[in-house]
């Protein structure tokens, strides 16, 4: 039996936190939302990290996915820059994971396959694709898009990870 | 005026957080209790931060502390074990925060010289000074023993952060 499934895909980061909804069917996809939370970079980090939780648990609470895709995004730059990430990329998984959603992890690559084809892309060629397979998206900036494009790799991957579990579970 | 003041100190870390409970009053220092919230190593990311959250959380309901501190720990062996560090410590200061509570942040050195005089020692160092400074405290491994310094740390510290907050807004 085939039901629809409502996806949220979060774009993780400390100063912009993207987010995309969106319902899968079968093999076709709808657009449902997007936007992006963001914390002031003058306050202190608790409560930056309190501003995005309440602004992911606002969308959660709106929207109501059923799951949950975050980018397993690293940082190569810097430590200090890595640990910034980490602190967003905790909160953005335990928002939806305290709703009762499972979470998903997909790598950049993964999630520029799913969208693009290929698992290395320009900004401008996602922005393409998402209005080429959802023509009714709509966003603002790349954290929205990327989000988006996560979505759509949860709901290309979200077949195989729950035939992978029933598998692993029988 | 002095008041007695109740300190949450915080060790963060993805499989075992520790987390200790002091008061100040002026000078003085009164240990209230210690322990370590653990996550299951087996259980996916997400399910992982919940624990860490939902053990946190009972303690700050427990013990109602006024403060909190978090130790600003880095890991210089790779980017993936600074990631889930960062996701720990999120956590570690999501909470205390949406409590309602200000979340200091200690560097490591700031924390052993608070404790032990200088800016560098063993484990066993901060053990002993632990127990010199406050008797009665009882703690159950490193964990559990670091977030006690942290939070000694926190209330050497506090007075001059307060002061400086006082003349800034002044």
């Amino acid at each position: 039996m085939t039901s629809t499934i409502r996806i949220i895909g979060i774009d993780p980061g400390l100063r912009r936190c993207g987010w995309g909804i969106i319902e899968t069917f079968g093999n076709s996809l709808r657009f449902v939302a997007s936007g992006t939370v963001t914390s002031d970079g003058d306050m202190d980090l608790a409560s930056r990290l309190c501003q995005l939780h309440d602004g992911l648990a606002e969308v959660v609470h709106t929207y109501k996915p059923d799951e949950a895709a975050v980018e397993q995004t690293f940082v190569n730059k810097d430590a200090v820059a890595t640990l910034k990430l980490g602190q967003a990329r905790g909160i953005a998984m335990l928002v939806p994971a305290r709703a009762g959603l499972p979470v998903a992890e997909y790598a950049p690559n993964a999630v520029k396959k799913s969208v693009i084809g290929v698992g290395h892309g320009e900004k401008q060629q996602i922005h393409m694709m998402l209005k080429i397979l959802m023509p009714k998206a709509e966003f603002k900036g790349n954290d929205a898009a990327d989000a988006l494009a996560i979505a759509i790799c949860h709901a290309h991957n979200r077949g195989g990870d729950r035939m992978r579990k029933v598998l692993a579970s029988a």
